[in-house]
């Protein structure tokens, strides 16, 4: 049998990743379908169907097609409410307000620590492999803009466990897969590791069995 | 009796305006707590227990605090479901799947139309008003961006009447302050309106009466 659950597109890619460890969380059986996105499949009629601007991943199970990654994450939250890890988009006892708590650390993410993060990861990571130069004005003027981010958050981890409280939550997990290329594949791990109440939240949150597990996959021999 | 909700902000700011919209749609009364920004108001430590990194809007009711804009108005639609236009998250009825359609495209506004449309709103809107030059480079390299995505945005408004379907949603909502800047306050309306099925979308949800008050809100004298 088919697995029911389809996420498209390479799981090396952040947003890929994301979408891949809330699965996990939530124990949602899934398969990975490869988008070669060096043969411009992302580009291809069939895939702009399920992702009209062309952009990694896409999902699909069996009611309904969903892309950005942070809305799949919310959907699987919905949708396979009773699976796995319930508590990532707070608990149904703590109603609207629990979910605003998560709510807006997920949008912090989203507006303020992704973009200065993926512009030094795409910089310092991915423009090696793709060989192409790495521009240190960029990741210089990123850093600045990421340091200010970082500095909010560490005052933030000081007061509670996790962003939203005592619970790991969406609003952790959609930081993963960013924090995870800062640390273990440029030379900035220190942003995260040098700063008290960020290291003592990443030593937590990266050694979950859910992530893991995507950094066994990420690792994985890509199909032929 | 004091209002029951407060927002913290200036109206003028596009991410006040979009929460004004969604507390208007949703018919939930509420006061504007102005937040002067030219004094470093949003910088203060009563403002940053609210907002930790300084930004407009937060948002305060009798139950909780939340802060980013999208964050806010999940929050409204969620606590306050049984007000106002109860089909911004999508209607009760069409659960998780109603839901995620919904929100795959507020996160095309927050990740894909938002960054190039408020760099140029602040190039050519805010910019001259704070007596700065306007930088044209930054105009056209965002304008090439903003273009890719309104293709496709117009391509996605010939197959549906709104962003997700037959339904006035959260997903329209989210764009109007950003797009009511570019048509009303730059030279850069035809991007837009000469686009048939986005020029006919913005007719339609740039008149609706919540709309029409928040611009009334943003013309009126600011209490000295």
């Amino acid at each position: 049998m088919a697995a029911p659950v389809t996420v498209y597109g390479p799981v090396i890619s952040p947003a890929v990743a994301r979408v891949a460890a809330c699965l996990l969380e939530k124990d949602v059986p899934f398969q990975i379908e490869p988008v070669d996105m060096s043969k411009g499949e992302h580009k291809s009629p069939s895939f702009l169907k399920l992702q009209p601007f062309g952009q990694v991943p896409a999902f699909k199970d069996h009611l309904t097609t969903v892309f950005e990654s942070r809305a799949i994450c919310r959907y699987i939250c919905d949708q396979y409410a009773d699976r796995g890890n319930q508590a990532l988009l707070g608990k149904k006892e703590d109603g609207a307000v629990g979910r605003a708590a998560i709510e807006q650390w997920i949008e912090a993410e989203s507006q303020s620590f992704n973009p200065p993060s993926l512009a030094m990861i795409f910089q310092l990571a991915f423009a090696p492999m793709m060989g192409r130069t790495t521009d240190m004005a960029v990741v210089e003027q990123n850093e600045v803009k990421l340091t200010k981010v970082l500095d909010v958050y560490d005052q933030r981890l000081g007061e509670s466990q996790y962003f939203a409280g005592d619970d790991f939550s969406l609003a952790d997990l959609v930081h993963l897969p960013n924090a995870d290329f800062l640390v273990n594949r440029t030379n900035k791990a220190g942003l995260i590791t040098e700063r008290k109440n960020l290291a003592r939240w990443w030593d937590d949150v990266s050694t979950r069995p859910a992530w893991k597990k995507v950094i066994e996959m990420q690792s994985a021999p890509r199909p032929s």
